[in-house]
């Protein structure tokens, strides 16, 4: 077979874009940053957003709209978030063919906008928590950009909460972190994450804690899949949202907010695809079994059909793709490309004798199998694929993690990897240092993998690694 | 019961405004014109995507996203177009801190960006028909807001289609028109639309035919409740939409687009809004039964939790309110606003009858029926209540609609309601004298009631109405 892609082997950021070129998830946009997410792509999106979405509503949280356009003083109200923010801002100044009297931003991330409506709707502590999450597009002005990494505009779901305590601010930023975004990664996406604590010199603009799941790219690099940020009562402060106690007096409340976005899309083709292209972990896919008929023949196109119907008629996600105009090989090259987790192909010789070809894509192995089998064939497939994904990956991960004890072997092992190495080694000196040399600490976590819940915690372990 | 809305008899705008406050569904957001769509709101529009959505790709067209900046130039590229938007713009000048070289605008509509690609993707007639729909957010600017009919920022459908012939492109603007918006707002948002063509002077801008279902709303204007246009040559030759046809040639492609939006909340509030709140019709409704514990007592709060359970597993989206520390009494007050279609009250005294009170807030209806009888009551007052929603709707119209033959009478009934007249008695030089005194013709429909071709055929019927 003709090679499709660049070999990851030779070059894989060259890979990762010939990846979503040809398998037509994405294209550049006319605006410098930004992209054109193709259907082929954003039917994962939305099978991301449903999930996801699924398991924000069972946490509780409702959806709601913010407006895009955000007034410039919103943003300075917040002294660290307006720093972190302003390099990044798209800013409007003409509306209607008038200049504007205020100029007005893009949203980079809606805090302010959504903390100067809290503040109107919190009244008493019955109201709270107010638990919200909106699905929205957001610019962040992007100078080295990279489709679904790092873009102009993204797609993203940001929720924000507001709590009466702080012990009930971090609770639910962790039960998001936890129940929503891990459950969903592991579970869905199949990229067995890295849960810890960003410190203090990565954590959010605005924040106290953030919290992260990092995955580990098919390069060895880390991409950070998620965030959940306690905010403390900065926002509070800076929104005036109070409260008034059940005990009397008034209160600054306590928020939290966290995302997760396209950027998935990057994270789940650098960490499953392969030299022919995506692979999509079998719970995720929108397509999870493609009916293919390999070309006319007797009886061919009917026998695809009700293979069709009978598996989505088990519950499988299906797609029939009876071009037979168009050659089978071409197909075939595409069908691996969009990463299909199994194929079924359809053709006169094998049907003849009672068979179809099953064709799964997380290893490419191929087996004839009898018409009435094919259904229960393919259920066992997805769901044994599925683990085989997240085992091959966890694997990947845990061979090219190394253990170390010193800032230098932590620095040089990030050539290929990640390193674990005792926080107290590294400090927030050898941080900068590690900076300075294009390497960060992902996240701490707890010697029992637990998350901390400051970095002055004795004991813990830093992992460091290159980025994107 | 104290007056919670102004009545809409009194002030119908200062009701539309009052009960979208009180009922929680949106607020105006900081930037003029924008808004905040609250989770009462939202809840609404996540439904009407869903059964939208579900008809669309039914209908055969793919979601995509494209992105929110578009090059001022390519707005430029066809005359009308530019012309229709170029008031309504937002422009962006800055990003990153620097002025572009480029100012780029916010999309008011993303025919010229989605042209782009559609020209890189089209090749030969095998890539057509291309359907594609987004679900986004675009910018009009706003001079005299109002919150979901006119916003500067709103959220909506836009469908982008191209075809190898204007037949094609004809057949489907017209297949979203009828099976995807005309088959939604009459099944699901139970409003009586009427279909039909807009007028040369009220077509879309870069349009060659701009199809329209229009509502009548509770104070007898009209809102345009979605439009599908056919977009000829116009956009396919302004971005070079081509493909090589199956004879050889190279011809231009055919496209066509089509809308929805935030707008239909708007709607829906003023077809089916009374004094007492919103009445979301059942099929449409997030919460179709709304399970209330009166007060406490022996076994309430069980017996109310039963319920719950009981219609959730027979299909119904079901709420349940045990907030017994706020008044019952202000609590089915604010039921009423929220428009939840079946209310079931359960409080000590009808419980140890063995009742529920069953309240369906079609007509305020309430009785008592016995628990094991709930489900099967609710959900023949589900099903019967979307009807008669719709014939209430219809009723109205009907009876706020005259027949006349005379500019000057039409333009006289339009103070209560809507005239149909010969559009031979009004022409071009009619219509514009009817939009100097702020009425406009809704659409043009042959007397059959189907949908015109053109404005020039013979006998077609004119609705002229006012809107907002």
């Amino acid at each position: 077979m003709a090679r499709v892609l660049t070999p990851r082997a030779e070059d894989f950021p060259r890979w990762y874009q010939d990846l979503i070129a040809k398998a037509q998830l994405a294209d550049n946009g006319p605006v410098r940053g930004t992209m054109v997410i193709r259907p082929a792509g954003y039917s994962i999106w939305e099978r991301m957003q449903a999930e996801m979405d699924a398991r924000i509503k069972i946490a509780g949280a409702e959806n709601a709209y913010f407006p895009l356009f955000i007034p410039e003083s919103y943003l300075k109200r917040e002294a660290d978030h307006v720093e972190g923010f302003s390099p990044e801002l798209a800013v409007v100044t003409h509306g209607g063919g008038k200049q504007l009297a205020e100029p007005v931003v893009v949203r980079p991330t809606s805090e302010t906008v959504i903390g100067e409506f809290m503040a109107k709707w919190v009244d008493s502590y019955r109201d709270l928590p107010l638990l919200l999450n909106q699905w929205a597009n957001v610019v962040r002005w992007e100078l080295r950009p990279r489709v679904f990494l790092r873009t102009s505009e993204f797609l993203w779901q940001e929720g924000h909460t507001a709590h009466a305590t702080e012990e009930d601010a971090r609770n639910y930023a962790r039960k998001i972190l936890h129940e929503v975004y891990e459950d969903f990664m592991v579970g869905v996406l199949g990229i067995p994450v890295v849960v810890g604590r960003k410190t203090n010199r990565e954590r959010f603009a605005g924040a106290t804690s953030t919290y992260t799941l990092e995955g580990m790219m098919g390069d060895g690099k880390a991409l950070q899949m998620g965030t959940s940020h306690e905010l403390g009562q900065n926002f509070a402060k800076a929104f005036d949202i109070t409260y008034s106690a059940a005990s009397g007096g008034v209160e600054h409340a306590w928020t939290t907010s966290w995302g997760t976005s396209t950027r998935m899309l990057g994270g789940l083709i650098m960490s499953h695809g392969d030299d022919n292209g995506l692979r999509v972990p079998p719970r995720l896919a929108p397509i999870q079994a493609y009916v293919m008929v390999v070309k006319d023949g007797d009886g061919v196109a009917a026998a695809a059909t009700k293979l069709r119907d009978a598996l989505r008629d088990a519950g499988v996600r299906v797609g029939l793709d009876d071009r037979v105009d168009t050659a089978f090989g071409r197909r075939a090259v595409d069908a691996e490309l969009k990463g299909y987790p199994v194929r079924i192909e359809v053709g006169p010789r094998d049907l003849a004798a009672g068979n179809a070809v099953v064709v799964r894509r997380f290893d490419g192995s191929k087996t004839a199998v009898p018409v009435a089998d094919v259904v229960g064939r393919v259920l066992a497939a997805l769901d044994e694929d599925q683990q085989k994904l997240y085992d091959e990956a966890l694997a990947f991960r845990q061979s090219h993690t190394v253990e170390v004890s010193t800032l230098a072997d932590a620095i040089a092992a990030t050539a290929t990897g990640w390193a674990r190495v005792p926080w107290s080694a590294v400090g927030v000196d050898g941080e900068a240092e590690a900076n300075g040399q294009g390497v960060t600490v992902r996240c701490l976590v707890r010697a029992d993998g637990s998350v901390p819940d400051s970095q002055d915690e004795p004991d813990l372990v830093a992992i460091l690694g290159r980025s994107y």
